[in-house]
């Protein structure tokens, strides 16, 4: 996600909160793995971007060849990791007389390898594709590279040696990392394979996404959205029960909110704490949504008290954007995410979220016993009220958004997420939506997440297995290691960034069928 | 220098050589030393390679200016240097939410900044051309490039950041390094303005090609050459008389000879020694000449004694290529260098280096009492004689060499410089010479040098210097900051090697002029 720099911002530090972070960080469990096989990349009309995958060699035939100027091979890992890779590279013939000089270039997806990256002319910054040139001065040596990658794939191309030797790469590892404690959970034994698949990809997604914190994706933007730190802690509350990852994650973001208090968006960690200076309606709501999941997950009172006023806090940051009708202020200068859905409006859903967040901070406010909940009570009613009254359109039965009162998925969604109206009502209006499929679609796992579980909590839980299905099993079809940033059945090349070779294919948002089918015994 | 590979070479290792040449290792000199200015590189026919450096803005100001996407610019150091750079860079504007992804373009020339190093299509390695791909994940952060360039400029170019931040450039530094001690030696009041800047620019050539061996050159090959060692030894006797190092050298070679006792012309330190499968007829006869010359400025008898019979060895093996007529026998199948002059017969050059080195070998016989001296001399006078006979043409008087009767520079310059006839004969062939001019000329520094010293050698000293300020002072007027591997004052352009990109511009071989001013009083 990228979105424009906020003018003038000004951030409270909170250093008790710094080094309570900091004494949270995790451990790493290390896996050392290797490449399956040597391969080659192919067009493929029938495969998605066009390329698919075939075996050429067991990688134990790869130390039995040479490589010359203009050379190269695909390595296949047989998994997606993320790590640090270790190359051991001889040359043959005479003494090495020149460097080597050597392009890697770093995939996910088998179109990496295929499209150069040179044509690249998305509006994401094309230094996120993983590639790198080094040369080799002193042969044999080791290649260790100091990145991290988020892989599956590996091309070699040898641009130079000389006419006087080749080079033969060995002993070609990736120190795999992870804060989660992939031992510590077992698979399922779930009747439905697919199912079962589902909740393995899940796993391994979040997995790889879990690092110094919860990523929302190792590849781009390897950074800590609140958006993504919500859904990926509910899938691990259901897995790793990584909980202090979580801890470490909520005091991160309560650190360093801006002069009135307001949480970021996302978080840098390295070289030091640093709030973005993007700040979403939606994703600063989520912090309650968050520390609200995390007490429930964990029944932690003493961080559930040190960080309700931070919570809190983006309610009434919240509150501040509503109109004289209790709705909140649509217009151009502001930001909520809720989907990439292209002319979405934002407006009903992000009402539809605050409701679900107040009610979540009741929730908390009531475990506390504070005061405050007789306010966010007496708020709440006020605000549903408005909502049925300004936002819902008796005639198409629909909620409507915006000056243009669209009628969007994400709309009903959220509204039914935030429990405005009763099960029934729910019920009928997720019915309706999936026989009138309004224009105004999904476009992200992440609203797709939304809609299963609008679906489950409005009792369709088969409709909401087929949805889901249909969703990420479409993406195992289409051959995903781990789940999708972005995935448009309809159109597969789609990429909200202008190219589908940025999209994240290991994506923490996409992480979450595992909690689903968990959670709600699916 | 790369000549095609020697098959089935098997090297004699003598590790208490390698011992030696290990204790021999030299101690390093440290300098940190800053860029001087911003600079652009303007096209400009007048200049060599049409590329001309002007200035633009002291460095001071590079930390006031940021850089974006497609930014670049060129730093100028002032002069030339050898060693490691490191970088600070740091973001502005929002938090950096992508990877920086720089360019890095590392040159002795101005043209090296000019012209892309992408069309470069020489027969030399393109790896070394001097460039790097950078990623820098976490900014601010500091660039510390682990190999060692050979420069004066360098170009940054952006190649991304993200529409978010730019980035900012400061504290570039490079830490210089040589094991010559610059500051032992004092520069000369000659009063000759042209010929003290020769002797001072020979000086910082030597240096900069000083590190742990004697270097052709710090860009390309970086290597222990014994063609150059010999001339670097000799401009190292009357400058840094660093004459361990020259020690170390000469037991590097001895130490890996192959099973014929023949000495390598070249030799890898990295990363453990190796002996090159490159054989050249001179550069092998030029250990006993490097000895010759080490010996007598250092009086250093354990040396010689122990390294005596590897020298030996050298004309033994070069006697066997004589033929029935004690004749370098020509051919297609070997390698003698001499110079890079297109078309040049070797036989005759050959032929003069053999007779020079004998005859040095007999010097060193006689200090050593070594009965050898005695078939040497008998060796040397039958060889003296067939010379005169077989390879002198009478009526031209010229030296002729091969099949065809080449009259070339090489081979009556060599002739002198091998004392094949008395002074005043070599005076009046080098004055024919220099009147009738061969087609058959001379390619590099390296045969200049030869040039120069048979004029002095033939007592004409006026001429030598004439030559010597015309090719060395042609450098210095196109801009030398040490002296280059290749100058064709007729062809500023010429490269041996398909471009002059590729071209070495500090180079070991061209670094006599402090030799031939300080040893023969110029």
């Amino acid at each position: 996600m990228s979105i424009q720099k906020m003018k003038d911002q000004v951030i409270v530090r909170n250093e008790k909160f710094v080094d309570q972070a900091e004494r949270l960080k995790p451990k790493f469990f290390e896996t050392i793995v290797k490449p399956a096989a040597l391969i080659e990349v192919k067009e493929d009309s029938n495969v998605i971007h066009g390329w698919k995958s075939e075996f050429i060699a067991p990688i134990s035939t790869l130390s039995d060849q040479d490589y010359g100027k203009n050379d190269s091979f695909i390595l296949d890992f047989g998994n997606h990791y993320v790590g640090y890779l270790t190359i051991d590279v001889r040359s043959t013939g005479s003494p090495p007389d020149a460097p080597l000089k050597l392009k890697l270039t770093i995939g996910e997806m088998p179109v990496e390898m295929a499209e150069p990256f040179e044509n690249y002319n998305g509006w994401l910054s094309s230094s996120w594709l993983q590639e790198e040139i080094i040369f080799v001065d002193v042969l044999p040596g080791i290649i260790k590279l100091p990145r991290r990658y988020s892989f599956r794939y590996i091309k070699f191309e040898v641009l130079e040696t000389s006419p006087k030797y080749r080079v033969v790469f060995e002993n070609i590892e990736c120190k795999a990392i992870t804060s989660a404690d992939i031992a510590a959970i077992g698979t399922i034994s779930h009747e439905d394979p697919l199912l079962k698949k589902m909740d393995e990809i899940s796993i391994k997604t979040l997995a790889d996404c879990m690092q110094d914190v919860f990523e929302d994706g190792p590849k781009r933007d390897r950074r800590l959205w609140l958006g993504d730190l919500r859904l990926q802690a509910l899938a691990n509350y259901e897995t790793f029960k990584t909980n202090d990852l979580v801890k470490r994650c909520l005091y991160l973001f309560a650190a360093v909110p801006d002069k009135h208090g307001k949480v970021t968006a996302n978080i840098f960690v390295s070289p030091t704490l640093i709030a973005d200076d993007t700040y979403l309606f939606d994703y600063s709501l989520f912090f309650i949504s968050t520390l609200h999941d995390y007490y429930y997950a964990t029944k932690d009172m003493e961080t559930l008290k040190e960080l309700w006023s931070t919570a809190y806090r983006q309610i009434e940051l919240a509150l501040d954007r509503l109109d004289e009708n209790h709705i909140v202020r649509d217009s151009s200068d502001w930001w909520s995410f809720i989907d990439w859905e292209e002319g979405l409006n934002k407006q009903t859903p992000s009402q539809a979220v605050l409701i679900y967040s107040m009610k979540q901070a009741i929730n908390l406010a009531n475990v506390l016993k504070s005061p405050q909940r007789y306010t966010l009570k007496e708020r709440l009613e006020e605000i549903v009220e408005a909502t049925k009254k300004h936002l819902w359109d008796e005639e198409q039965q629909f909620f409507i958004s915006g000056a243009d009162r669209q009628i969007s998925w994400a709309s009903q969604i959220w509204m039914v997420l935030a429990g405005v109206f009763n099960e029934e009502e729910n019920k009928q209006l997720m019915k309706r939506l999936l026989e009138v499929k309004p224009a105004v679609g999904l476009a992200t796992p992440y609203m797709y997440h939304h809609l299963v579980e609008a679906l489950i909590i409005s009792d369709e839980k088969e409709r909401a297995i087929t949805e889901m299905k249909a969703y990420w099993g479409g993406m195992i079809k289409d051959g995903a290691d781990t789940f999708w940033e972005l995935y448009d059945p309809k159109n597969k090349d789609y990429s909200p960034y202008g190219s589908h070779l940025i999209n994240s294919y290991c994506h923490a948002w996409s992480c979450t069928p595992t909690y689903l089918i968990r959670k709600f015994n699916l």
